[in-house]
């Protein structure tokens, strides 16, 4: 769709991807902040999890489960935040943020107000890593999606 | 566990329940000013989505889509918000949130600072709207679970 951001870019460094959906980077200020969070952007343009079929609902969510499982062991979180709001951008994306104790939010989301600067000390994954992991996770769920 | 505010209280209205989850309306301030906004909580303590095994996980998603469903049917708002947090309270739950143009928030997150007071102009659904709603998605989404 013209004007789309997801339409128009992939909206960060892609580290996995199939027909249906992709895993982005999150960079900049966000990716420090909280070391790994990735978006899960559905490729075409369509608004609600629901104007999706069953069977890309559940595929959408095995990927964003995949990426959480990946955090999870590479960077092992204190609490994983999963959201899917798209008020700006309404194109199905899903935000996948690994949360720290100390991080600049906690406990509120990260669209809140922060409490503090980023503490950047956190080692972040590679893509390479990432992609690894997440297309590991996922061949488990789906039998080789 | 003890302390936990989900485990001690239903956290809400219950619209709709089975033994994994239950589907609760939030009331008060956020109630009005969203008005549908609903929580879907798992009924045991676990903190992530990738903590439950597969058909727990499906399960879940499929009533948080049922809620996203009947809300949409009921209420027609702009945008639906989806989201799983739990910095605060690790217990599994999911935010569903009708979203209108015109509310307090948008287009920012509701857990951002507000841009204006609520208007609650909007009709709220009935509980018995609701409940009836969900259950007719679900039992079509699972075959009458």
């Amino acid at each position: 769709m013209q004007n789309c951001p997801l339409c128009s870019s992939s909206g960060g460094d892609v580290v996995w991807e199939d027909s249906r959906c992709r895993v982005v980077r999150v960079g900049q200020a966000e990716g420090e902040a909280f070391p790994g969070y990735c978006r899960v952007v559905w490729q075409a343009h369509v608004a609600e999890m629901t104007d999706l079929d069953p069977n890309g609902r559940r595929h959408f969510m095995n990927v964003v489960f995949a990426v959480e499982a990946a955090l999870r062991s590479l960077v092992a979180p204190d609490k994983i935040n999963l959201a899917e709001l798209g008020n700006q951008v309404p194109h199905l994306h899903w935000h996948v943020i690994p949360r720290w104790r100390d991080d600049s939010h906690f406990p509120a989301a990260i669209w809140a107000s922060p409490k503090k600067s980023a503490v950047a000390t956190r080692h972040a994954p590679t893509n390479v890593a990432l992609s690894a992991a997440i297309a590991a996770t996922l061949s488990e769920a789906e039998g080789g999606a």
